[in-house]
């Protein structure tokens, strides 16, 4: 059995202690939060505290909490030598207080309040700067059902920028889709299938592969039919700016 | 039985052979293409020419064919005063020659070569001239098990355009994720559960409701760090104006 701690209260933190709540090899032994009032709905399933001098002792503590917070708290844990690890993808390993075992596991999806989540879906990327810490962050990450990667802080790095591009702003053009056809009368809904299709093909495909459409072909009159369409220039320089990424990608020249 | 003659051998007219090929209550009678070649593989299966003035009495002709030659074919049509559409989002109804009954059934999905379609997946939109020919199509859009939407032409080549946002545009935006994982030695394998969940996501939640990340946020700190940590330009360029609209959809100020 793995005991832990958790600290912090939002999505990530809560999406973790309910899928650990839930395994047999798991056990939170206390849930931390500066402010008690977000935890208070959980303390007939855990204890919860405010109080770092009273956190208790684990096998791990995850610091799910804010970027900017990670090092500070870290460095106010009243203890060292135990494996301290946090989620983010942005913040380095050893932004850790150094008195630590230290270690990250950025769990790689995006977390909604209400949405359920299952870890399945969920790959969990770990790093750890000493090697005898790894097996037990990947029997943690493992005991989710959570496919696991040894993923070194650059590359951590780089896949949250990646998610921004595949998450984030793939959700902007779902927004823009929504904006430019609502404003007509026609359907978001109608491009529902699409949008998941889209997403489906590049499971088994490389997205190289799986490109289509007027920029690709070069269609220029789709393309000017498109643009002038369009009436927001927002939407005119990210029709743009994406369609001259589409030809470079795929050797076409700039308008 | 509605009998079909298809005119084009590309990847909207294969699939929707295949797929009427398989319903009994349509019956593709004949299957029309300029180079008879690409279609010889179905000869078996259906009647096939390259001669317009061969073409035989059927209920629908569907003009599967690039959007420059669709007048221009329907002009060449012998005959006249009988049902004839084609299938682009980016056409018109009244491009089609006024000596036919004319109408639209644009399929809006992604169509691969070789993957294959399931029609169930597949909303077609529906436009006619006259009253009297739209319940026909729409009888021939669900013998394919196909949800339909009556939808004019202004409203069609809006969903045309947001259909590359969402498709084209957002396959650009994996591209450039696989792009910059690769290139540090990231598996872009890791973030394929996230592509999935974001196209998931807004099936029942709209896209403005469901956006979250740095951009929304307006986390400086992480958009600097990821602008930074780009090497090119254009993904640069990127990243700076879909987070500027992201910022000016959730009423943050621009950078």
């Amino acid at each position: 059995m793995i005991s832990v701690v958790i600290l912090g209260a939002g999505n990530v933190a809560t999406h973790l202690f309910k899928a650990f709540n839930k395994t047999d090899e798991v056990s939170v032994i206390q849930w931390y939060n500066r402010n008690l009032d977000t935890i208070k709905p959980f303390k007939n399933l855990v204890e919860i505290t405010n109080d770092l001098n009273a956190l208790k002792e684990a096998d791990v503590y995850i610091l799910a909490v804010s970027d900017d917070v990670i090092g500070e708290l870290s460095s106010k844990l009243p203890f060292e030598n135990r494996l301290v690890v946090h989620t983010s993808g942005g913040v380095g390993v050893y932004e850790l207080d150094k008195k630590h075992k230290r270690g990250v596991l950025y769990p790689l999806q995006t977390f909604s309040k209400n949405a359920e989540i299952d870890f399945a879906n969920v790959p969990i990327c770990i790093e750890t700067i000493d090697k005898k810490s790894y097996p037990l962050l990947k029997q943690l990450a493992r005991s989710l059902g959570s496919p696991t990667k040894r993923v070194n802080s650059d590359q951590r790095r780089v896949l949250h920028a990646a998610a921004v591009f595949v998450n984030n702003f793939t959700n902007q053009l779902y927004r823009i889709g929504h904006e430019i056809t609502e404003s007509e009368g026609a359907e978001f809904d109608l491009l529902k299938p699409l949008i998941l299709e889209t997403a489906k093909k590049v499971q088994d495909m490389s997205p190289y592969m799986a490109q289509t459409g007027p920029a690709k072909r070069n269609d220029k009159k789709t393309i000017k039919k498109h643009v002038k369409l369009l009436k927001k220039q927002e939407h005119k320089d990210i029709y743009n700016l994406l369609t001259d990424s589409i030809k470079q990608t795929h050797g076409r020249k700039k308008l």
